[in-house]
């Protein structure tokens, strides 16, 4: 019989058919390394390339290397055709029942590598955490500018996920407003907090790791697990062990320890699902909001906030009422997923 | 420059990209009607078929005419693959954080007509009047099944949209909870009612139909417009004018009129978007719970409640990320699209 399971976090429910046993092939998709192609001249992100894309706002460079040149290890430009407009302020209006503010906000890009074809899974540990740096400078860079409420970093990955370009790369978008779920994550870990004195996602790291049924992955500081109510078959959360309400926060030991971790999982849906399209996305706590008088306007909230990143392959369909009804169902059963993820040969 | 926009009823922030005046065409998808293919032998759902569904629930029948046999205008029957499961109590139970209910509730398929090729935008006025009797039989039905909070009607249309029968048909599901969007809309409907005594949809509509720059259709009882924040490209809803929480509340004339609007609308995009793919949603007010001496609980709920209908083409793939965050990028203007849709050759 079908389960039906919420969330803690965001109060979601979700069916779980747990009927048949699926196999990993049946969710197959053609593998994302086929459309890659192999880079060169006409891929604006490749080595050498460097002027075809929006100037350089910041990068991982070799010694000596300049600007907007060769050299480098990461790189992170504008968005040549950006969501949000970076100049200008913050004006909001209202009209009757409708509310609206100006389209301001970062859209930028980080190039994880100068290698066309070098995903995650197969960088070096110290790449990955190059990717994880530029994450960091660009959301504490971004957070000190007021007009900003919160820095999305998040990843598409193969054309099914939403990417137009093949070349490795995350993104990130600065918005004057929290986007809608971390919001409702936010305020319900601050009732549990409030209620329970304890953080709900530490809650759920203690939970997961005693039962450890839906743990792939864990080293000291991380542990990635199939979430008991998943969306979507195989998808998966990060989070740290140590209560951390903001990834700006981490030290470069945890850092290293993270690339270890992302590179794991990324590695292992990689060979458990012929690697498939996917999303992730970074839930972190808002920027905090110096007000007179109140210099961290959002004070608890952020201590009660646990950061994490999910990830969500993209293998089914099955999205299409789901949009208008926020009802999920979810043709695979997490603790299985789980089970072929650590198990898959890597 | 970009806008952010509020939807009233949701929370829920949009960017909506103006910057370039998008047409229609730009979105265009292969047509479903390409993917239909002629029925016959095959298709579980045409004609001459009956014995290859699960057995008829109900039916809107010529005189006469026999249960599981041909004579049928539309047909009801459960799902051959249902996420929920009919049989059984609703047992709740909770380990440590989580909360969990076995997976009780009914999946059935409304098939709308015998005829493999005909969808709604060709029908007769008549026919779409007995799709929508199909779904308030269905509705009021379920909705006396104490075990059932909500009753979900929605359609899925093409496979882009995750239909996988070709053949016309909409779906139920009821669940033993009220899905989470429907659940924050009435949550911030009733909200707003406490505040001012009044309907926020009833202001919406009063609004739309003041302005008149996203309206696309209008009779005596039914307005469509495309919303102020839509998340998608030609994102439409259905609201009736006049207050109405249930839409079992409908009369038999405002379902003519319905039938009606919906029929336009659905023309509509056709025409306008080369027959795309597209789901749609009835938001409706959850069932009635009796309990002792609180003869009908949800109450003032209820009455703050305005069902609708959206309707959600799916032309873009950009809902990667917005997944895991909420926050929806709309590469297309509402007011643009209302203008293409009412100006449609139909």
């Amino acid at each position: 019989m079908p389960e039906l399971r919420k969330d803690p976090v965001s109060e979601r429910w979700v069916v779980i058919s747990t009927e048949r046993g699926r196999r990993p092939s049946d969710f197959a998709m053609p593998a994302v390394s086929d459309e890659t192609g192999t880079g060169g001249a006409k891929c604006p992100f490749c080595e050498g390339n460097e002027t075809k894309t929006p100037p350089e706002i910041t990068a991982w460079r070799k010694a000596g290397t300049v600007q907007n040149t060769p050299g480098w290890d990461v790189r992170i430009v504008n968005n040549l055709f950006p969501a949000l407009i970076k100049e200008g302020d913050v004006n909001r209006t209202g009209m009757g029942v409708f509310d609206m503010m100006s389209g301001v906000g970062a859209h930028e890009v980080i190039i994880e590598t100068p290698n066309h074809g070098l995903t995650i899974p197969d960088m070096d540990d110290a790449q990955v955490e190059k990717i994880l740096w530029a994450y960091k400078e660009r959301i504490q860079h971004l957070s000190e500018d007021n007009r900003f409420r919160y820095s999305l970093v998040f990843k598409n990955y193969g054309k099914v996920a939403g990417a137009s370009l093949t070349h490795p790369h995350s993104q990130l978008i600065a918005t004057p407003i929290t986007p809608r779920y971390v919001k409702m994550e936010l305020s319900n870990a601050r009732r549990y907090f409030l209620e329970k004195e304890r953080c709900i996602f530490c809650d759920i790291v203690r939970q997961e790791l005693g039962s450890g049924e839906r743990i792939v992955f864990e080293n000291e500081n991380f542990v990635a697990f199939t979430p008991f109510a998943s969306r979507f078959p195989y998808e998966i959360w990060i989070l740290p062990r140590r209560h951390e309400f903001a990834f700006q926060m981490m030290s470069d030991g945890e850092r290293l320890l993270l690339a270890r971790c992302l590179k794991d999982i990324l590695k292992r849906l990689k060979v458990t699902l012929n690697d498939p399209p996917f999303n992730y996305v970074l839930h972190n706590a808002p920027n905090p909001v110096p007000r007179p008088g109140k210099p961290d306007y959002w004070g608890t909230l952020q201590y009660d906030f646990h950061w994490h990143i999910e990830i969500i392959p993209r293998l089914t369909k099955m999205a299409g009422f789901e949009w208008g009804s926020g009802l999920y169902i979810n043709p695979n059963s997490p603790e299985e997923a789980a089970k072929y993820l650590r198990d898959a040969k890597i």
